[in-house]
């Protein structure tokens, strides 16, 4: 096992997802979208959503959880909306098909709006977003997933941190894109300040008996941003997206239905994996001259960079901006890899019977 | 004039604003939806929403930048969206419009989303949403203002704290009806700081420097919920709203175009009052059976009604339901009306030349 970071082509990268995923059974299609979404991740920094996460897709398919051969079907349908069954897809295979889809029909009619259900892990937002903002729209992306973050008032989990996409298209500028979530922060700062050995401040979480979770690994829940906005605004979410396509995600937990005792804990942890969205695009030349928008979305930009900065802050950056910076810096010098993160890709090779990137000892 | 609050009958405040707005032009059915909307808010309690604003109104509708009489007209349409031209409508009067015709498109292709450019104040969000719920459908609103809140990583103001609504419909209880900004607080509370003497915590705002405004006077410009969070979504909604139907907001604020200086400060406070809004509904019967919506929306809110509390929470409280408990005891009781409060409506009733409240001096 190799003890450094290893910095490695995303190319070598993504033919190796790709391998991993046909191996377990994935066509070869949709494989390669699960490659392109990983590369997503990795390429703009965002490495937790990145190649990290293979062993645990693995693993979740080979429990029945992800479905590597779905029969995707599309439920309902007008010009405008639609809800598509996921028969428990990997999420970018139909949240791809949902979000062209959504462009189709925002090409007939204006908007499109689809709804997606049972289907599984995404990855970024962001991806989503840009893909609709690649053809001139605004794109919107939220996601339901089982109860992980405390509501107002509360000292347990009963709602989720919903990843939130939105987008629109600039010219000059990188598309805007927005990828949050309604915690006040995602769980990946939570590990990376375990990482260091850190305190977590006051906010982030709470622990199994719902008292602030000050040591990283007693986290046991989180805490919604802006209090009653972030909870307010996941809760209406679950019921836009679960309710809406009748795959509840957050009633079977509270109610004890899927076997779990209720705690004052993350009460989510041990459900079945499983997620429902909803996947909108606008199209802007439906209601605007599309030039004059992404000048005018330039200039807005260019205004918002200009204004006097914080303290503590070198410049002012738009969303998306910072991770399509690293983009254009690791498409060319590769991705680094941390030797947890080979160790574990390793693994996977060696189980699955594939060979692993060459040279990567 | 009164040195007391005054409680008066909603039926008395609702006929006084309707005589108001029709002493100063507007069409009788106009100014009964403004009456509505004012009485929406005072009956549940926001009474920064209510009858405290026709001063303003009545100023504003001299000025010019409110238009009494609008010619309102549809720009664009498909069955799934539709452009209003407001000419500066009075906000209600135009919105309701929207959300109206949200649903009806909504019936017919399952969404209905309505843009609406070139509108003034509306009151809060919260009303448009509850009327959309009342149809069985889930509903959206965001609006888009004057900069009034520094962006992440600025000193200044660079985007608006823009109200947003999301609605579901629930049966047994009232329906979930969130109404927040995408600032920290809203200026509301702050005003609430001021008259009680209060300093105002860190994060909350800044003075006109760019520094924390720590005395609620000195508060110039408002900070975001959540840093790139808040920010991120105001930027987005100005895209997704104001660009998108060529009525920007922010940008001739930001470039100088409306003849203000750029400063560190609220730099919108001087901008002519103007607005832009998205509305939509979405038909909860086109996608799951409504009663069994409905039945699970209750069922999940009285789950989170019992998880355990917070410190310092005596019960857990849904979006919107402090509200419809404030509406229930008001509407019988009557609605506390504060002595400036009644000295600014007496004032415009001696201005606009019509009978005050009888029995109220």
């Amino acid at each position: 096992m190799t003890d450094e970071v290893r910095v490695l082509p995303w190319q070598d990268l993504h033919d190796f997802t790709k391998r991993v995923f046909v191996s377990v059974g994935m066509p070869e299609e949709h494989a390669t979208q699960e490659a392109d979404t990983l590369m997503w991740a990795n390429l703009r920094g965002v490495d937790s959503h990145g190649v990290v996460r293979i062993p645990w897709y693995v693993e979740n398919i080979g429990k029945g959880i992800i479905n590597p051969t779905p029969d995707i079907r599309v439920m309902v349908e007008t010009p405008a909306v639609a809800l598509i069954e996921a028969d428990c897809a990997i999420g970018p295979v139909v949240t791809n098909l949902a979000a062209d889809m959504a462009v189709e029909k925002a090409k007939g009619v204006g908007i499109g709006w689809i709804l997606i259900r049972n289907h599984t892990h995404q990855g970024t937002m962001g991806q989503y977003v840009q893909r609709i903002a690649n053809h001139d729209m605004a794109g919107m992306i939220f996601v339901c997933s089982r109860p992980n973050t405390a509501p107002f008032g509360a000292r347990a989990a009963g709602v989720s941190n919903n990843p939130l996409g939105l987008s629109a298209p600039a010219r000059r500028h990188p598309h805007l894109i927005l990828d949050m979530a309604t915690s006040l922060v995602a769980m990946g700062k939570v590990l990376v300040a375990r990482d260091r050995g850190e305190s977590l401040p006051v906010g982030w979480g709470l622990d199994e008996h719902g008292n602030p979770a000050v040591d990283p690994r007693d986290l046991a829940t989180l805490l919604p941003v802006g209090g009653p906005k972030g909870s307010g605004m996941s809760l209406l979410f679950e019921c836009m997206g679960s309710l809406m396509v009748a795959n509840p995600l957050v009633l079977p937990v509270l109610s004890g239905e899927l076997g779990e005792a209720k705690t004052t804990g993350h009460v989510g942890r041990m459900a079945r994996h499983n997620q429902n969205s909803v996947v909108a695009a606008i199209d802007v030349s439906r209601f605007t001259d599309m030039e004059k928008y992404k000048a005018e979305i330039d200039s807005l930009i260019d205004h918002l960079k200009e204004l006097p900065r914080a303290d503590g802050f070198d410049e002012i950056l738009m969303p998306g901006e910072r991770e399509e910076r690293c983009y254009a810096q690791r498409v060319k010098d590769g991705i680094p890899v941390p030797p947890a993160t080979i160790a574990g890709l390793k693994k996977v090779a060696d189980d699955t019977g594939i060979e692993f990137i060459r040279g990567v000892e």
